[in-house]
């Protein structure tokens, strides 16, 4: 079941430069795992921004919070969640 | 070049039903085109509306301007464009 | 897996008077029968509006648009979806 | 009477984790008690946020800012209330 | 139980004039009549605006949806309801 | 003269409790003051948000301004003022 | 007393051109006429907006509002209103 | 050549009383040796806020930005411009 | 001297081909005249949208209005309008 | 291929001024470089606001994100992007 997220991060200037990086590690090995296992089929960075548009094919709505919710830059983020499915005029066949 | 497009359709109310009916088989027809063509990467429908999300991977700006401009639904849609890149924690080929 | 809808109406003013009513009829008999099927979980009128706030319960996104798109009312709303999930707070074998 | 009640939770940063821990504490029995009594009578996580929606069942709106002004999270929380009523289409008996 | 009400009124261009008269009538006569019978409290005209503030006294949200579904000038009209309690630091007996 | 204002309160976290309760026992007695000379016409707190929607009753816009920016809590509001007058359907002397 | 108003025009496209050309007249000469009585202190045009920013010096909101409700373009127009006081940096004795 | 300002002043609740009642008399100052070079022409509070709305006269976009970046309050302010002319219907001489 | 202007067009449905033709050959002679003279400095195309942004280089804000007023598209435009003056770290000669 | 790109820029107040200076440097260098060598095409400030409109003349929408996320200023603006294009009405031949 597919989801439309958007992620802006906005870090806090006083994140000690040495946590910061160890997050922005971390965030990144989580990313690149779910999106080796399939969960996370997306990821585009938007042009002029500290932000992504992502799209996320779970389970179902728990699934989707269970991982949103343990990004290690989830404190540091607003998210918005749209659920998508399948347009009656895609030909793609993973577009659903 | 990627670019996140979100169209928003409003059908005004006494458009004739046969006049709207050959609209939505051409914008069909057109979106399909453009899939087959790989210029129109993705398209997915919003849960609840009458709209949808896609990817465009177009030449430059004048050329996404030409397809949208040209939608046999332009002028009842609402239409917001961002520019995306590839996300440096991407790993699929297909997201740049 | 459950979903937060608001439903806001608006009817046009010149819909002829049998017309609105036979549309608010097949609404309430769709809406019933979809409550008794146990997808369209709660409704709730919201004071000083003719809007709604529902809870459903539905396999999947794409049933959930199944549903929402085929509402008698659909061309005269605005929808705004939200995906829900069980609070690690609830206590009700009925909040899942 | 039943009330929506949406609430969003922000946590400052330098909030010690002790203090965190036992607000969250003191929140969950908090809230579990006024469903056991029946007065929070749904609870549902948003999915990708920080933030619940909730109905309540309360006597009158002096007792609703009762209960919420008494939430151990209050001072972290943006909240949203809306009155609701028994919607004519209901067929639960116990959506009123 | 108090309810604070604003209602700004768009009346369409193209309502007859003895239509738009009848209407207008009939909604200050219901207006007074629930101010007489105490549930409709108080009501204040918004300078440059066709628009009011209301406070109303009603038994509960249902009694309240009542009224004002019932104006006669409800369908021409916005509505925003807040509910309201007795300040703590009020002095008036009839602030409640 | 009536002006309707609503008055939001955002006590910052690092606010002393001495202060807080000094600077709350003095818009307390600063209110009550006001209301019992007639000025502070009502008040009433909004059910789930530390809040209030207040009618003043003053000479002018210069004597409003002077016991708004007067109040203890002033530096901490979030404050919004809208003129009103005598509606055309109102019945009671007070509403004037 | 003073008043800030902001009032944005929009004129329906349907509005027979005899119609609108009276009513831009009546507008005309009821402006002037209240800024030769010095009610109507300023008005100017926005650059590339068919609205105009006024101030106004009246008795009290009863009369603020029997003005505007007053204008010919009333019925066509949003209206902002913002009570204005002396500033204490004025030197003008006009500002008042 | 003629200029809408409004600001909204913010002011840090940490900044030392003794710099905060520095800038403040610098402020005073520079309005009121604008307001008299006729610069600065008008100058009104608006009531309930620490906000002003002001008119420049002022000879280009350049000087108008000159004249409110050298602000002394300008890193605390919120600042809207909208550029006037003379409105076709006003009769006062300096209206222009 | 500069502004910076974005124009939205929203042409009605039931505007006559005829009649919209000619507005829009009108608009095209009037904006290269205006371009050609030198006041009308930019003009570019915002993708997906049926929009404009634009840089007016004129003597004063009665002559932008002047000209914008006088869009044969004027009556169907949505126009913001911000001045504009040249950049500190500016380096071209025009961007004055 | 151009974008219009709005940047707004917030320094901290608790940045230090050495620090802030070498930043500001930094920018401005920045800033001319991408100028001379044609990408950033141009740049305003706009009147009252620490802010600017830049049109970029980039390769792609990642050579623009490169610039952007480069800027020495970054941590501290609110950045809005747009895509451009030419004008079918435009008659200068660097207004593509």
């Amino acid at each position: 079941m597919l989801f439309h997220v958007r992620m802006d991060v906005h870090l806090p200037r006083d994140l000690p430069a040495g946590e910061r990086d160890a997050i922005l590690a971390r965030e990144k090995a989580y990313s690149q795992e779910l999106q080796r296992s399939g969960e996370w089929r997306h990821i585009w960075r938007i042009a002029g921004a500290y932000a992504n548009v992502s799209i996320f094919d779970v389970a179902d709505n728990a699934r989707l919070h269970e991982i949103l919710s343990g990004l290690p830059l989830f404190p540091f983020m607003t998210i918005a969640v749209m659920p998508l499915l399948r347009h009656p005029s895609a030909i793609r066949d993973d577009d659903t």
